[in-house]
């Protein structure tokens, strides 16, 4: 049964090409509209079926729905909810599905009446891939949602959680500060390191790309996968979660020169110290039953999706 | 058929016990003795039949060998190779498991005598796991294993290639050098980082290690499980690989700080290029059939081991 009887998808690349395929295979939605800025996008969705109807601009796609997810980069939030402003339909849900909440909220809120319920949310979950053809139905099977909901009315909360369960999600609720710094740890700057660590490989002539990956399996070759991840969305997170990731990068950097230094002195207490206490960190993990401790790493078991 | 009448692994870890498991299972050795340092590691040993033989010194393991497999810290290969030089067989085969080359050779190779062939080599292959019981078969399944053979003798060199294919690997050849540099870049350096990134997770009381860790899925998740590997072999690693390391790590932190400031200063082009960059090396990757562009990213695939 239908949860929302209206769903408009604004920006049809992976995260919301992913979540027509899902809403579909559970019934989510009576019907699903679509709009991409680009005419090329547009255009691909309607021959692939991606939605049940694209249209030719956001409001248009906005008019009647009851839910609204905005799915563009960060940066384009702004416009996006200025110009569907007007044609919201009283009552109505707008969510999105930015990596960083904080600036989306301070970009999107001020555009909106009071008549609609805003609840930014997060899931966490993408691929290397984007544009329309790249979504699939299973990507937010068993992964996280977040929600960062505020102060909002709560039988709309309780509905856009029960509607990304029914995306295959795990939700839970946490405020925009908080979300960000998480991300910030966990996702934004491991990110930032993987595609510095690849830029720097592509300088070393003397190392051939052929050699860097032949030699490098599961370690430097997950690396150029997360470095492969969209550019214009990654750069809009960086530069709208500033100051919790140059916080990290900070404290990153920091140890980063204590190590280096321990390496260039010959200290090897200090390294054997440090790997020690990351072990056991691991450790942790393990009895926390967050991880698998089998030899395999639960690979075989590592679902579709990867975090962003 | 065995490839030797008799191997001796000095040093009991997961390199060596699953060489001893994987000799087995292809019938390679006529008899497997094996030494370590701690009593308490012989005692495993023995009692879950690890080798046919647990001998009380490095000495005793090597006498009438054909292969000794030094797999112990990089650091402890030169008292082991001083020790086991009187009772080397003439015609033996020295090998090694190191993860540096170049200093494995000035470590070993002054206490050889010419008499025997020193061919070292290091199985790309590991988990986070070590000890006696940590070991098994499928380890080096598919994996590289790279020989550093200098001007041995080509017989005795493809001997050991033939040795390590029974075992699993694929095997090719390189200098020492050119093994120090690409390791470092493919490897050493992202050990490095991971263990930095994950003593910086820790550090922040603010995000909980529990969720630094649901939230984390395959990316941080995937650096603790680096950054749990044996504190002793990487603190040799580092000490032992100092120079290419520190290169490697002067080069990342160069493009880290550039990327760093144009967070900080908001320049959101230097972001996209570099973005835009590392994507396009990504998918020169998969045209080079280096890699899988499914959207399970292939980890089905993935084999049991980890590049060390």
């Amino acid at each position: 049964m239908p949860i929302y009887d209206r769903v408009a998808l604004i920006g049809l690349g992976l995260i919301a090409g992913s979540m027509s395929h899902a809403m579909r295979r559970a019934g989510l939605a009576g019907e699903i509209t679509g709009y991409a800025r680009s005419a090329e996008t547009r255009a691909t969705a309607a021959e692939i079926g991606l939605v049940d109807r694209v249209c030719d601009s956001a409001a248009a796609a906005c008019e009647g729905a009851d839910l609204i997810v905005l799915a563009v980069p960060v940066g384009a939030m702004s416009d996006v909810a200025a110009e569907i402003a007007p044609v919201l339909k009283l009552g109505a849900t707008v969510s999105d599905v930015g990596s960083v909440k904080k600036a989306v909220i301070e970009a999107v809120s001020p555009h909106l009446p009071e008549t609609v319920h805003f609840i930014p949310a997060h899931p966490l979950a993408g691929t290397e891939h984007s544009g329309p053809r790249s979504g699939f139905a299973e990507l937010f099977d068993n992964r996280w949602c977040i929600l960062v909901p505020g102060d909002a009315d709560r039988a709309a909360v309780e509905r856009l959680e029960a509607f990304w369960q029914g995306l295959g999600a795990n939700t839970e609720e946490m405020d925009a500060e908080h979300h960000d710094l998480v991300l910030a740890v966990t996702s934004h700057t491991p990110h930032l390191i993987a595609y510095t660590m690849v830029g720097v490989a592509d300088d070393l002539r003397r190392v051939t790309d052929s050699e860097v990956i032949k030699y490098s399996a599961a370690g430097f070759r997950d690396f150029t996968r997360i470095a492969a991840s969209d550019p214009t969305m990654w750069r809009d997170v960086f530069l709208t979660n500033k100051d919790a990731t140059l916080e990290i990068l900070g404290r990153f950097t920091e140890e980063l020169f204590a190590l280096q230094r321990a390496i260039r002195t010959g200290d090897g207490a200090h390294l054997h110290d440090y790997f020690t206490r990351t072990r056991a960190i691991r450790r942790g993990i393990i009895e926390a039953g967050q991880d698998t401790d089998a030899p395999d790493f639960g690979r075989s078991k590592i679902s579709k999706a990867r975090v962003e």
